[in-house]
């Protein structure tokens, strides 16, 4: 079933010429692959527009490979994220095509090109400490598809070197924020742009920036209206649901 | 100056027909009136696209009352959000055009009707409870132009009531689940579907609920992509950052 | 003084027929030995229907030994938790029974095999890395005497990976859920069953997952009834008392 | 459909003899009721055992009437929990069946009486001042039909008031303990019998108790094993899992 | 003993022409009034630069009376922070000259002018909410001899209205900065300006501002250097400490 | 059974004269009376030296009375913190005998006059505020028989007040140091005397005080050995132990 | 001057024969030694009743071996605590007296033996992992001339294993109880004997033990009376403190 | 544009005699270098006061290295806080000026000696274990052309190894204090002193110091008027504003 078909199947029981029971008919059929130690969704890239992206941390270098070698053979295009060198190796070893994006710490392997959407999105972190993260995100849109805007180091200590970059950030369908220590940058250019913020707070910083929690509050809590938050340094997560907003039409 | 002539200066800037001061000169001609107790930002409508909101809790009602007055005297549509029956008698006493909204805690000012988008944001609750944060949402994006789909008490405790409505919120372009206790719905939303989805904890639940931090942690650490996170019970936030998307072409 | 006795003793107690003072003669008389930095309970079999468990870690190799060496010497079934590789070896040059379960960080001796219910326990976990924990309880549950049905990765961002073992699942007489992030799990499994859940949040995540917080908070306020749950990567708590339950006629 | 050929269903997929499809469609034909604000599971019954209870908190006083109103429609047993008084009165109003609990902030309408198993469940509470939340177990427990031995103000400060008790406590099937302040009761119990015991911290106390933060804690991290924790005061969640366990055979 | 001498003895022991045991001398003879409630400390004006300042909260307004009794009778000015309606009423029945300001809830009687400094103290609001706050920095600040330049409602959502205010603040020596919610302002201010800011966190915001923690964070993490920080709501402490630098030379 | 004979059985048990049976014997015979929601232990004030005491907070006028009722038949003498005038009228009403302490808000049955100990303990307060707590120490450890040296606001603000009662303070045998805010005031003690000191943090302070939280950490992590601490507002506790500590010969 | 002329004095003082100012004489003359890194104070074993402690932890090695120079030189006992064998060898190559207690991570040093007092210490663990907290606790009360009391693994899991303990138990002055995980051992000894508990949490445990903060919260809000608290970990401090009573005449 | 320039033209401002959009071209020409990971600041030393200072932590050490060569290309002074030695190993290679102050962690390059002021500053530290962070306050005050006097080791818990250095902390005219633990130091001096304290808790310490919020919480809630604060363990911050302060005129 294309997601074409699915389209259809859901625009007829919202018409009503489909009924309930047939939408539900489709869940039963959703594939996945059972490895043991994890279950492949191989219907998410229909169901929700993404392949499945592989959180590697917490997994074995060999669970990691596993989990790639049997995505590949769908020729899905495949995304880990929080990998190690040593699991880019594993994946290496078994497809020419993995890349690997080492400030990012992703692991890529692309079987067919995504379509670029006309907009850009703009990343923008507070400082060079947050650039690890800022990578995550940047990489995670561009392997989604996306043209990205990089400014980084434009904390609101030295707020005119944001102010320069407005009108190209204005340019921008998304704007991703990314800071740790007090995350008032996030604040700042919501206030500026009437495009939505995404921001990320970051883990950098020492004392009561508790890990990320400071910048998190910060942002949660921000005065600009347009602005939603993600985990602690979740790069992965603002790309790509800055992606999903970039690439609507 | 209007915002047709703001998005040519800025196109200009970008293309280098215009140079970095020009857009400079534009910041400094930002209208606001001062009331001594709150600066009125006159220009925000055309800066980020959305006229000024009133937060009202923590204002007397004679200021709230002052702020409408002068907004409604530049034409602008206002919204006040968590205003009481009181202020809102208030703003009644100078405008009769003053609509209140009492689940939903907003006064509303309407001069001009919003164009409607095509596409309609979904509003979920996972309980009864959390009703007043959905409506404060429902009602934001609605004074914002949206048609508004709302499914409340869908929790994840019996998720067929949410199952059979998966066809008309997929239709939707975002997403807003408002759940308080565990947060789990907003996960589950996200698994199922491919659009944005919007998560508001609700302070809504008792013991280790800790008024909202739960579901806040919750939706943070979702394991679904494409969940952002706005402030426990901000359902004008996550309003707004749902019209801000459902809007853009 | 066998169980059989000790609980003739209270029936009696209870019937009338004996008195309180008989049962608190019992109190006196439990045996333990002390070892100067342990004090091995071994009378706990008879009174709590298990042997007593030693908890590995923050005791020295030495220390695990000794005790390991006094409660074999007595017959004892003995089960080891949070053990290492270092520890095992110690335990195994002193009785050749001894197992390693690596994964699950156990050690056990093996001296009588317990009889096995008739039902079986069901162990899930939402992620690849909660595995660790899963074993602990699954391996906990099967020394006890119990079977246990595990199934791994089945995350509520793709229910139907969860949806297809639901009559497995609904088989089985106690369910140990196993999540981490954002616990969503232990609410949709508890939603969906009628028997008991326990929970276990794991320090599986980053950020606002705070080691393990989030996913704790979430099962406590489950908006589904029937779950209760245990600490932060119990593994072992969640077998010994799923095993209980299970083992109840 | 009722329960049996659920059952029957299941097992027949279960052994093959009926497909997984077979087992999803019965998903489709769960019925609920609409009424707005609310969605009322009447299938929960079935799929739980249990009928849907009300948490009436954070709900008007006429949504919780209607809420009855429907489901008592149904012949189902129905229990509101967190309820006020004006509550009960406007449900009353209705059925002259109700039953208000003032003690428990239970409503309670019994169209059926459950049948009662064979053993008890016990419920001991540390102080005087945790009766409330026990009696909201103890009710619960009952409503659900199962008998139950109540033992209020035993806290370890004075062990002895406990001990005499235990023969009578060790013959019942499931322990409830309730206690605020520190929660040491929780061990102590946990370590002198061999059922399962759910521990309720409650929010009795002040200064360092933090509203029942310690006793959760603490309870969590009982060093007995066998203990499972529910929410703060969640004497409805620790009667509900205790009439599961107790029910079993 | 006169500041004169005292500073004179000091300088002399500095420069070796009296001994520690001299400075010591003064030490036992700083005298104070015991009420038995309080003990009031006359020597703090010769000490600190100041006089005592009560803190009415948690005193009686019978305290609080004969507090400012006691104090006026040795003709000192008295400041009494966050008092009440009626304890003002209390003192200003035994001295006409006490004087309420009820935004800022301070009493002071003044009994002799201090000398006013050649520079302005700015306090700055995020938002009209914070004005009681910064009532009470600014009513203090005035009270030890200061002129005061108030900006409210200047927060980061609008950053233009704070910009163009930027000549004047600059020609202030200290900066009070007054934010709740995300506190930004505190870091924006620092990063254009050259002076001392002393940031007050409020309670202003809900959910996740956590009664001002978030602020407070916020502004301890500050990527601005030049900024540091008093206690939630502390308006008192900021315009105490701003007046301190003030009025040095 | 006696003090006298418990306190020879258990020198012959040490001595090896007794048998730990014999010990044990005397659990059994242990006297308490159960109300239904109290359980009163008669036994109390010969196992641990004094007579139980009654947490009035959290029960009800009605089992306040009736506790008192019980105990006082004993010709116990009792003592109910935390109580409400309502509490102290429905005592009196039983017992004319019944004294009420309203600022330390302790009820008090005194049947027999404890022995007066020859040292006094010293009981000291940072500020006016924290004197209800004080009183709570101070007049628990009166009616404990002990004499008390009451010494209030004499915080680290002001040091010289407290300097001056040194040799008084000195004198003492036991000394309670209460303070809210930072708690200064335990350390600076603590390193002039040669004395326990008991610390009490109070509630008293907002913002970062975090209702006691600050002062009580303060006072764990003080630089002063010993040094120890009671929860927060615990002026009973700190009374109680005081008096253990200054009754021993 | 010698403690017993400093005793006089304030005698003197507080009868009146001698003056404040006399007493104040005493402070100016109290004796330190200037390292520059550090200010030992000579003077705290005529003031406080014992040497100065020097806490090793955060020091580097080179600053303990020249605060033992100096201390050792003054004839004074010196103890260090969290001290590393390299600290230890260092200390040795100066005074061949130097004595390593590795699991208290203790060096000692005593010039002169303290009297030993009639009463002994008990220290109590609740488990193995408990022992080096103890061993600090232990070690320090000896080196203070105390007896102590060893009593380890006797948690209440098997609360039989302390019971038969208890005569002996209850013959020691002071109680010192040592716990992790839920702190409950403190309440149930504090309930079982007359002598003053001091509870010492410590960090063992994992997840919701957050490093000792579920053990130090439980033993806060202990029910029983008699028990105070000193910071987690600090073995020190509750040998420190217990000797200070044990000692008392 | 030199700093007098930049004053003269705000002056005009404030007088009138130049308009606000003046002050605003000021703002568009402020210059920075673009590194790609960072953006150099040329002009904050004019805007304010002081050059840019870098923070090393979070940057790797090519980083650190490029922007110092760009900042020293410029002819400014400047300051690497949070370094290592292989960072300043990498700018010894480009800067043979470069110095390395190893306790506080400092790299400096100084091309111009700032003016010395009149006054110098206090940096007075509890424990020995504070020095690091004492050291990089200095540091960064001597930089900035102060004059430092350092009191290491004066903590509460021997108060006459403070006192008699009374006099020469008050000849200064801001004093710093560094305390881990407790913190109580800040509250001390705050009442002896008539200088702006400005606070710095420190990560020494453990158990219940969390880090250093235990000292954090008590210098926020400090009962002594004239205290600020700022981050844990950020001496840089204090040593800045401290010179801020101290550099007036």
């Amino acid at each position: 079933m294309t997601a074409q078909e699915l389209e259809k199947l859901l625009i007829n029981i919202k018409n009503g010429t489909s009924t309930v029971e047939e939408a539900l008919e489709v869940l039963k059929t959703f594939p996945y692959t059972d490895l043991g130690f994890a279950r492949i969704d191989h219907h998410r890239e229909i169901r929700t527009g993404y392949p499945e992206i592989i959180y590697c941390a917490g997994k074995t270098t060999e669970q990691v490979k596993e989990i790639f070698r049997v995505m590949i053979s769908k020729e899905n295009n495949v995304i880990g994220t929080r990998a190690s060198i040593e699991m880019y190796k594993a994946v290496k070893s078994i497809t020419p095509d993995a890349v690997f994006y080492s400030e990012a710490r992703i692991i890529a392997v692309q079987k067919k090109k995504p379509e670029t959407p006309e907009n850009r999105i703009a990343v923008i972190t507070a400082g060079t400490s947050d650039i690890p993260v800022a990578e995550e995100a940047a990489v995670t849109a561009e392997l989604l598809g996306n043209e990205v805007l990089r400014i980084y180091d434009a904390g609101v200590a030295g707020i005119h070197r944001l102010v320069d970059k407005l009108p190209e950030i204005r340019s921008c369908k998304v704007i991703i924020v990314i800071a740790g220590m007090e995350g008032a940058l996030a604040s700042v250019v919501g206030g500026l742009v009437d495009k939505p913020v995404i921001a990320v707070p970051t883990s950098v910083g020492y004392g009561a920036s508790f890990g990320g929690i400071s910048a998190l509050l910060a942002m949660l809590t921000s005065c600009s209206a347009g602005v939603t938050v993600v985990n602690i340094d979740n790069g992965f997560g603002a790309g790509f649901s800055a992606s999903m907003i970039n690439r609507m039409k």
